[in-house]
């Protein structure tokens, strides 16, 4: 086998052990967490359903959200998946993901490389359009399978309302239409107890 | 909110139990059965690293092949997964599936209704270079996994070399080059013991 496709197969292998990296939502009905697979083909998914309410949508190229969606988590395979709401947690993150996507990305054929890490980037600095509604669906996505799962993944975590409107609040850069949405469920969370009001 | 959100919004949640659709194929590494979202997101991924194995690459548009990917197997929430391998469960698939489809995608706005399961249908048909390419990676992908896995599912479906050859020599029609990986996978599975030869 030539030694470009050897890479391209090697990395596929890899990138199996997303489907272990669990993160701290659940699935909609509560019955057991969400893996990052999971979640990027939820958000893949999301991208063909609600792509009409980003908010720079005649600018965007909705295929490099989904290339986007699709790879944004992979890093996660190295570093693990760091809990939104862990300040301690998120101090270190970014230099680690950085290690992380050096050692992934180099398995891959050079262009390969290059685009898989261009994409990674792109999502992570949100300088772009697509960057950011791809990030709002990162963040509407686990919002809504919290709130249908009656807040059980804040609870644990004894996370209060003012946390939860401080991170979501970007969804608004990236979609206005998501961001109404999600206001309406944190409101409804609070009245309902699902999260402490703070 | 608008009824057309509400629908999309309904659609999104509806497809969270794709997470629960368990497939007869393990992981790469043995650990458990994957289900229909985990592969979903790993032909996703695979599109991007073998694209340009396709056999009408210069004729395919990734957009479509990324979209029936994505959204080729959501018919199974309704329907379930059914066995590549199981001769009577598959002739009762094709209406199955079909009344599945009617029903899960009535479930969106009319547009993206039609777009939905134009795609699907493209998909089964297989009459597109990008739905034929399509179902190699749905081949290709669980003929790795049960390869990598010491044959672990096939062993326990009793799945001889003769039934893995046929079904998977469509992969061909999709991509030459991924079709010689996998040829090569099959022999070394026989030569192994993974597959019992027939």
């Amino acid at each position: 086998m030539e030694e470009r496709m050897q890479k391209q197969l090697r990395f596929f292998l890899e990138a199996d052990r997303l489907k272990k990296i669990y993160r701290q939502n659940y699935l909609e009905d509560g019955s057991r967490k969400e893996n990052d697979a999971e979640h990027s083909w939820h958000l893949s998914l999301m991208c063909l359903l609600f792509f009409e309410h980003g908010l720079e949508q005649e600018k965007m190229d909705i295929l490099r959200v989904l290339k986007m969606v699709i790879t944004h988590d992979l890093v996660e395979i190295e570093a693990g998946d760091t809990y939104c709401y862990d300040e301690v947690e998120n101090t270190g993150k970014a230099g680690r993901e950085k290690r992380a996507a050096d050692k992934l990305f180099s398995l891959l054929p050079p262009d390969q490389e290059q685009e898989f890490r261009a994409l990674w980037d792109e999502f992570e600095e949100k300088n772009t359009p697509e960057a950011r509604f791809a990030a709002a669906l990162d963040r509407f996505q686990p919002l809504t399978l919290n709130y249908r799962s009656a807040g059980k993944s804040w609870q644990e975590h004894q996370i209060s309302s003012r946390q939860v409107w401080q991170r979501n609040s970007r969804i608004a850069e990236g979609s206005p239409a998501l961001w109404d949405l999600a206001k309406s469920m944190i409101e409804d969370a609070v009245n309902k107890g699902y999260l402490r009001e703070e």
